[in-house]
């Protein structure tokens, strides 16, 4: 336990409670007081520290998904599906039935096949429903290229769950692209709004004067 | 006090609770128990619900946004810069140096100016780590495509700051865009991994056999 410990990061107390959630199998006694872990559990370990320190999953959450993955129901799709399900935050609208059909008119548009259960549908509702309040109807009317965007780093991140073998590691990828790849998008849509504002804003200040570079593709 | 609660539909003890915290002006009092609120308080409410519910941030940060709107130290693009920041959470690599120097080192590639206090930095940097301890490079990969994204979507972001005239509604475009563009992508996200994944995995199921129609631009 004490090597777990020093080997993850995560202090000992931590490591107990994980074990007493069910979110980490307990290590193989070979005494009273001393118990075998291996590297599975320092990797197990690491990801649920991503998805609660990065991703800000609630235990109960993180707890839904590994049971998910040990029962098992249903072909692989639907397995991976409810991993995924997991990663979605509860959010809905307030008064859910215009919000729910324009996020259904924006799927029928793109020609997605997205489950009626997704989770996700509801969230992209409430937050439909905040911009109307709000006012921000211009932003709404970027949905359209906030879908391709997210189309098109979904082919990379699909192709890279199925180059996995393994169910295991399948899901694994599954919330590593969803989890920290919010983290990783957030924190390059901050940097990249603060580039561009400069250029807008304060073109004299900037280093060079040369034409902004594309990003490598 | 009920009139403001019924149309802002946030009940009176949180309003309460707001004004207490300095995140919400107090009313005009017109008698010791009647106050008038106008529709600034309205939409002054529905801005802080989106950052508390929909942007999960905490009372603190939303606070010291609203302090920097109100000292306005330095000009437009310091003051947007601020409010930019305190929408970007706390995360720190455990052990900062290199992660940090590969954050400098995406820029550099990009060609983005990005200022070296963008808390964003720390949070991309401790991403990138916990990928790494993860054995997920494969994800790393992909940072030049998830920047190229941010990057384009920020154009559009910034245009429509720019459009709003003023400070105090550019701040508010500044917070949408933030707040309500990550929960708006995260969501959109999933929705598209579900249907890249269907027609990888389960290509006969699909309801047509029509190539997939790509998103309108």
């Amino acid at each position: 336990m004490t090597e777990l410990s020093r080997r993850s990061g995560v202090p000992i107390p931590t490591i107990r409670y994980y074990i007493r959630e069910g979110l980490l199998p307990a290590g193989e006694f070979t005494s009273p007081n001393q118990a075998t872990y291996d590297d599975s559990h320092v990797r197990r370990l690491t990801l649920i520290r991503a998805m609660v320190e990065v991703g800000e999953m609630p235990i109960a959450a993180v707890g839904r998904l590994f049971r998910h993955l040990e029962t098992k129901e249903g072909d692989e799709f639907a397995t991976l599906g409810l991993v995924q399900y997991s990663l979605v935050r509860e959010l809905s609208p307030s008064d859910g039935s215009e919000a729910m059909a324009q996020v259904q008119d924006l799927l029928d548009r793109l020609g997605w096949q997205v489950r009626d259960q997704h989770p996700a549908r509801s969230v992209l509702a409430a937050t439909i429903q905040t911009l109307e309040r709000l006012g921000y109807d211009d932003v709404l009317g970027l949905l359209d290229r906030y879908a391709a965007a997210a189309h098109e780093l979904a082919e990379d991140e699909v192709d890279l769950m199925l180059a996995r073998e393994g169910l295991d590691n399948r899901a694994g990828a599954v919330v590593v692209t969803g989890v920290l790849g919010d983290a990783m998008l957030g924190a390059l849509r901050r940097m990249a709004q603060e580039d561009v504002t400069a250029a807008k804003l304060r073109p004299a200040r900037r280093k060079s004067a040369t034409p902004r570079r594309k990003p490598a593709k």
